[in-house]
């Protein structure tokens, strides 16, 4: 756990009624928690939100957790409830009337089935944000389709966009779609919380994962959409489709290293190798960037990574080193930026996490708690929503509530 | 150009100083000149942002804008001031009286020693939220090393994780670490902006790339980091290196389909391959993954995608089509949720765009304006600032301020 002094919370006060499960949703939620909201995590009575089921090489940490929801998870206290339940439906709606924020991710309609869409709480607060998220949107020929990252990179044209010309394309090896989906609701609850102290009115908003990744590739789509031409993969280690050469991944002795854009003929210079100076216009950059690529990388393989890139830095070549997530834990930079940090778990120990990305000078997002257990925090919740204990263990009693310890 | 009906802004009335280029900054002002606040983009006098010289294919929109400038500027007016004029500087700070904003991504320090760092903006008025951008924040062993997208996304290990374990590793065909900035800023500023109407106070924000997308690859570090083991690019269409089979893209007869998280035995039993039940536990899903790819393969290459598809959605697999840019706009969901739509600009004609990407029900963001050519609003900002006609005819004069037409 981060032992920073106390800090005045951007998000103080505001309650977010978080429905929401996988990773869209709750990396949203988690973000606003950081900045100090408070995150009450409704999950299902019984097995709780899916992703605790999931994870990475097969294996648990601490034997039992996912790496998955401990990431997306800290901050929040849990509730575990059967949404079905009438009693809890009534429940959700007492609770609702001084809330600030209600997030869900459900399939579309499913929510709204159940007696919790954004119409109903309106009823009991109109001054609620609701805030859905979906893969595709709340209708159209994919509304029933499954919505899930990797999906979306691929419908979106990101993965056509990564990898090799003369091989298949890849996904981004991370959770992208799902991430971006997430800062977009980010983005739409905090401007509505924004326009709801100016003029009072809650609203609802849709976002979804699909039109988040186009808007995240808005530049490829400008390009092939205005200049009459594919995004063709290159053949070689250039860096991205629409790119001239150099910009790219190039070998060296131990490793690899990416060279962005940079003057070709300091890099050429810099490299020793004069005879590169006849590619040197953009159009030939271009048009010849394979071939480009190949001339530079027998050059960069000359030289261990460290070696070259003191060089290249040293001319404002613009390069960097290519970590893996083991040597990034250890870079320099990482290491005094502070960005790894530990919260201690009641089953994962002490887990070594992300730290809030952003920097506050009045309020710093912190971390304050760490992921928590199916419905912990069920008995403290609804006290302080005014429930009586007797009426508390009836809820547990009839099966409507889970309290994990 | 969008002619959607007028709609409240939720930005409305919130005046952004946007110093900014390139893509992150741009990219976060963008969003919230989407939501309604005035965008001012204030850029060198003379050749502008750097984004306007830079494209892909080596071409240009309408034979002279930069498809990425277009993609990231649309809903600002520019004006372009020579900063190192004492002249802009007294303007600028008069600004500054009535802004809300300010947003830069200079490398560190460069801002501050022209006399607009925070303390300076801050001494003319307190309420002033600052954001300012970085590659690596602002201190620390890399502070003087350029930043930039596919330089973090390697630093960060997004690039070790993408592509195939047998070959070199590949960038993800997006800016997205810097576009992870930009919607960091935005969280950052839009909280800030929230705490000062409770408050009354501004303050810094500082967003750096590095941390950005460290945070948006926190499920990776923390399985690695907690559960000892490193992630390893899959030597097969497997398509995230902590992913059990089938998680992948597959090859078809015509194209590529994905393949996500889906129960082992419904996916064998609808390529009709009951062989592959052998294979049917996670453990041996991840271990044996490349194999498990393989066998999936050969079963997934009978099908033309749309009928793989359609078997598959059927007994709700969770799949979809690899699409390209080109396949992805004419995409029926894509088409559905009009994410494409154009606006008209001076030079590049109607020019294709990406919609915003949320909706909202009482504040939907909307593109008001295309992207300003160098300086195009200069006039008209400082009269608005209520600077005389003779006088902005003396900027010009001395140099100090751009106008294209």
């Amino acid at each position: 756990m981060t032992s920073e002094p106390p800090v005045q919370r951007a998000l103080e006060g505001v309650t977010v009624l978080d429905f929401s499960h996988l990773l869209q949703g709750p990396f949203a939620t988690q973000l606003l928690g950081d900045m100090g909201a408070n995150i009450i995590k409704i999950e299902r009575a019984g097995s709780g939100d899916m992703f605790r089921s999931m994870t990475f090489f097969a294996k648990w940490v601490g034997g039992s957790e996912s790496p998955n929801f401990l990431a997306w998870n800290r901050n929040k206290r849990s509730i575990a409830l059967n949404l079905k339940s009438k009693k809890v439906h009534d429940l959700i709606m007492e609770m609702a009337k001084t809330a600030d924020v209600v997030v869900q991710n459900f399939r579309p309609g499913v929510f709204d089935r159940l007696g919790y869409g954004y119409e109903d709480f309106k009823a009991v607060n109109p001054r609620i944000i609701y805030c859905s998220g979906s893969g595709y949107g709340e209708e159209g020929p994919y509304v029933d389709r499954p919505g899930q990252d990797m999906l979306i990179q691929g419908l979106a044209g990101l993965i056509d966009n990564t990898g090799r010309g003369d091989q298949a394309p890849v996904p981004a090896g991370a959770g992208l779609a799902d991430q971006i989906g997430a800062m977009n609701m980010v983005y739409g609850i905090l401007g509505a919380l924004y326009w709801r102290e100016k003029t009072g009115k809650g609203q609802k908003i849709e976002v979804n994962l699909l039109a988040g990744m186009l808007a995240h590739l808005a530049q490829e789509y400008v390009a092939v959409l205005n200049l009459g031409q594919d995004l063709k993969r290159p053949n070689s280690g250039i860096g991205h489709p629409g790119m001239q050469a150099p910009f790219g991944i190039y070998e060296t002795k131990d490793g690899y290293v990416s060279i962005a854009m940079s003057p070709f003929k300091t890099l050429y210079e810099v490299l020793e190798a004069p005879e590169l100076a006849v590619y040197d216009d953009l159009a030939t950059l271009y048009d010849k960037r394979d071939e480009v690529w190949e001339k530079v990388n027998a050059e960069t393989r000359k030289y261990g990574s460290a070696e070259l890139l003191e060089r290249m830095l040293a001319v404002d070549i613009w390069c960097a080193q290519v970590n893996d997530i083991r040597t990034a834990a250890e870079d320099p930079q990482v290491r005094h930026m502070n960005m790894l940090t530990t919260y201690e778990h009641p089953r994962g120990g002490t887990v070594r996490v992300v730290a809030p990305a952003i920097r506050m000078s009045e309020t710093q997002p912190v971390i304050e708690r760490p992921a928590p257990l199916i419905g912990e925090h069920g008995r403290e919740i609804l006290a302080e929503f005014g429930m009586a204990p007797d009426d508390i263990d009836s809820l547990v009693a009839d099966g409507d509530m889970t309290i994990e310890t």
